[in-house]
């Protein structure tokens, strides 16, 4: 095999109550990638379709993330003379909140270990896509990587050492997601944070991701539900979301279990028992965006089980 | 039936990352309670037996729990025009950080449900134990009394609603628990905490609490270890009790999954997988209080999956 094509999926980040810690996997938004063994060393970024990115593999996510798995490799394995080309198709836009540089960032790094014939386990690509992610957001964080490459729902217990746990979805489970099209820097989304938490709110948040935790492996939807709290994050970054209070109640009297932001926005999710459900939310957040006349993206998916899959 | 004699566990609260949420329920420490229905109404305490409190009913935790609950008897179902008597026997000593007010309302509470004729759920019957947990200590908490009501693991997802997660424990999870012979106020054990705690901490404690909730559901053994950390208020409390960190360590080094602080304190406590490695801690927690000559009690439990229960 010297050739793979891929599929990079979306994905939420912190999930209301888990900020930095909790990740889910989309199944059916995503970016496609091809990777390609050659004869030159290193990788190079051959085709980007669908968005203005820089094609030097060091200004690359997918770049900057292959890059770091080869060196890797070398190390743990064996010196090799040949290399990689990647051809990027985009479709999650970038700065949406929806993981659009963890999809490259992990595709590169899974597409190259399939084509050295898996020598790493999902689990370890994780730590070299995280280098993507640092090229994107100056941090190597893990949230949205570990869920595009494990699929179902991620815990990043800890980054020292790195310990990720994967959790089955509940089968029911389906996220609506909603983008609205402003630009909201990641920069401006970190900036409105405080680093410092009262104890009491950071007790309510712990609660909560227990929960969150227990309701994912009992399947209990209602206890899921309950614990889609953000004492923290949410208070203070929902006010630079246009509607984002509007569409979150729009989505909870529409049958949602919980809704929040993803990632650091803007877009923003829903969780619903049942297709059924997460269509209806889906067609009254637009209604929502529509009646402000501003232009949005949405996406029904279920839980993707698989993270990055080969197409 | 008019009479019921019943085993009132102590438990183990907060559980390192669980600050306020977390709880376990100890299977072989724990107090006597003999709980009689007469003729007279209301609630009387006729004995205590083993420790010095107050025997008005409106001063003790028992009897203020037990009031409670046939108050919303009396609304919830119909008047009654007879009482109980409680005779307490004492074994969990009073301030020592593991559920000794806790132990106490829980049994009047249980008691007297079982002889109304179980109106109650036991998970109904946490709000009415938190009674006398708010005249123990001001604060109607609940992360001793529900694990003392229902057993395993419980998670207190919220108190507004009150919101209880009931955690199944892995079968060969042991706890050893050593109980210094000092007296460490709970007022001087909160007076050390701070109202605002940083992010960062924050964040890796809800990560522990989701990595300590999954490992016990997918009864992980070494994830239950990695995430018994305790960010936030073990570094402020321990330096109240003398020799933490020495049990700590040297409960780690004879191989304890985790250890920490048992409620407020000054119980500390450890946990291991099998009842060997919880008598070997027990063992090697012990010299370290005799080479300081400080008196103390130890108990080796494993996790009692039911709570108060019939004796």
């Amino acid at each position: 095999m010297t050739q793979i094509k891929l599929f990079c999926p979306a994905t939420i980040a912190n999930l209301s109550c888990g900020f930095d810690v909790l990740g889910l996997c989309l199944d059916n938004a995503g970016d496609e990638m091809i990777v390609r063994k050659t004869d030159q060393k290193g990788i190079r970024i051959t085709k980007i379709v669908g968005a203005d990115l820089p094609l030097e593999t060091e200004k690359n996510v997918a770049g900057v993330a292959g890059l770091a798995m080869l060196e890797a490799y070398e190390l743990d394995f064996e010196p090799i003379n040949f290399g990689f080309e990647i051809e990027i198709y985009k479709h999650i836009k970038a700065g949406s909140g929806i993981g659009s540089s963890a999809a490259s960032s992990a595709g590169a790094v899974f597409g190259i270990n399939e084509l050295l014939g898996k020598p790493y386990s999902r689990k370890d690509l994780v730590q070299f896509a995280m280098q993507g992610e640092k090229l994107a957001s100056g941090n190597a964080h893990a949230d949205n990587v570990a869920p595009a490459l494990l699929g179902g729902f991620t815990l990043v217990r800890s980054y020292a050492p790195l310990d990720i746990i994967r959790i089955d979805s509940p089968e029911e489970l389906f996220a609506t997601v909603v983008h609205p099209q402003i630009e909201l820097k990641t920069s401006d989304a970190r900036s409105v944070l405080k680093q410092t938490v009262s104890l009491k709110s950071a007790i309510m948040q712990w609660g909560n991701v227990g929960g969150l935790i227990a309701g994912l492996y009992t399947k209990d939807y209602d206890l899921i539900g309950r614990s889609l709290h953000d004492e923290i994050v949410e208070p203070l970054r929902s006010v630079l979301i246009p509607g984002f209070d509007l569409i979150k109640q729009t989505a909870l009297e529409n049958g949602a279990l919980g809704s929040g932001i993803s990632g650091s926005g803007p877009s923003i999710f829903a969780l619903s028992r049942g297709k059924e459900t997460a269509d209806k939310i889906a067609k009254a957040m637009s209604h929502v965006y529509e009646n402000m006349n501003l232009p949005y993206e949405i996406h029904v998916s279920k839980i993707n089980p698989d993270g990055v899959r080969i197409i």
